[in-house]
């Protein structure tokens, strides 16, 4: 087995660490082709047994670790086939237009996931969902939804039934203040624009734009914060429909 | 004037990259020993002039980048001598124990001038927040707040007036879900533990214990995430006082 440093167009990919590698053999077992374990390893046997029940190969080996890791503490790695992804158009969506930023991917994957979203479209040329540190900084939580990618918002809109979805575009002068919508429709979708520009006005037409009002002493909340912030007054609202808030509300 | 790699125990600090630059310029001046530049910064001059109107020495230096930058995006430099940061006891606080991460402080900072907060206490032994890495992860906020430190929460409890504060402890299995209050008495202290420990039980002698509920899928909300999540809520709530609310809802 030679491995290679991650690149997009691998049909496999890594997943660094111990936490998302249980991740990954709770959720997609039949994905994992092996797991390499770092000769320092302090596990207490678990992983190992997990392994041989799924009939996945374990072994001990460090020189993985020098070419796929550049982080300090990472003692296990996960190698795993990409498996397809694509939204459901029945449920609620995170759209994100051309995110770059893999750390914040990551943290907004985990807390999407916390908040019961289970799709997430990507809209234009965005980072890769499979990159180890996307997967890494998502602590896993990448491999409890599907991320899907579109060239356009009107590809997104097409597959997801057009006018009939409820949208709502997150926008620094946004029409209405996030904290004023009290109930919604559902399915709906919370769009997000990338990092440095936001989003394009002509998103304006697709929906209720959003705002959430902050002190003009800083520029901007970065987008994990506004997806969070947006996330969880979603959660709380009353709808029409299940969807997100009953799994938000589980109690844990 | 030779320079040092940031350590805590000196007595000046250095701000990386133009716009936390500016925001230093911007609220404390008289604190400001040169700003340098790297030879590639492409500026308009307005920089330089800003120096030049406050009597600030710049000049252009690249030999220091190497020794204090590891961004390779950071061509503007500030040195500064550290200021005395106390909290004011009036006012809404957020109280961070134990916090571990530089860049986790950074984004909190960030989002509580955001969201209006203008005092943060630190219990116990908590990250610097005068480490450069902490103030370019807030972007320059970290100017346009006080943290101060607290060897324990009785400390910080006794400054602020003891039980006529108002306190609201973040626990994963907090009494009340977050979104659930729907006023505060002021001034509030919202309070959050360590980011991998959380905050330790007695801390429900202190007031209403609250949680931000979330799917069992995930572990936990990242401590910016949450910290952002309570911020936003306590903006939005009738209160009986003027502080966040005010500085949240500016229109910008």
């Amino acid at each position: 087995l030679k491995l290679k440093r991650y690149k997009k167009d691998l049909d496999y990919s890594y997943a660094l660490g111990a936490f998302p590698t249980w991740e990954l053999l709770d959720t997609h077992p039949q994905q994992v082709r092996r797991v390499l374990l770092h000769p320092r390893f302090n596990g207490d046997g678990a992983l190992e047994n997990k392994c041989q029940v799924l009939g996945i190969p374990a072994e001990y080996s460090e020189k993985a670790f020098n070419l796929l890791s550049d982080k300090e503490n990472c003692y296990v790695i996960c190698i795993y086939e990409k498996y397809s992804q694509t939204i459901n158009a029945q449920r609620n969506h995170l759209i994100l237009d051309t995110p770059s930023d893999r750390g914040n991917m990551g943290t907004v994957i985990r807390t999407a996931v916390g908040f019961g979203i289970r799709d997430i479209a990507i809209i234009g040329s965005g980072v890769d969902v499979c990159h180890p540190k996307v997967l890494r900084a998502s602590m896993g939580a990448a491999f409890r939804l599907s991320a899907e990618y579109f060239p356009t918002f009107a590809a997104y809109w097409e597959k997801v039934g057009g006018p009939t979805r409820t949208c709502y575009p997150f926008m620094l002068d946004g029409a209405r203040e996030l904290s004023s919508l009290r109930q919604t429709n559902e399915p709906y979708s919370l769009i997000f624009g990338n990092e440095a520009t936001g989003l394009p006005q002509e998103y304006n037409l697709v929906g209720t734009s959003l705002a959430i009002r902050h002190a003009h002493e800083i520029d901007s909340l970065n987008l994990p914060i506004a997806v969070a912030i947006a996330l969880y007054h979603f959660s709380t609202l009353g709808g029409n429909g299940i969807n997100s808030q009953k799994a938000a509300r589980d109690p844990h």
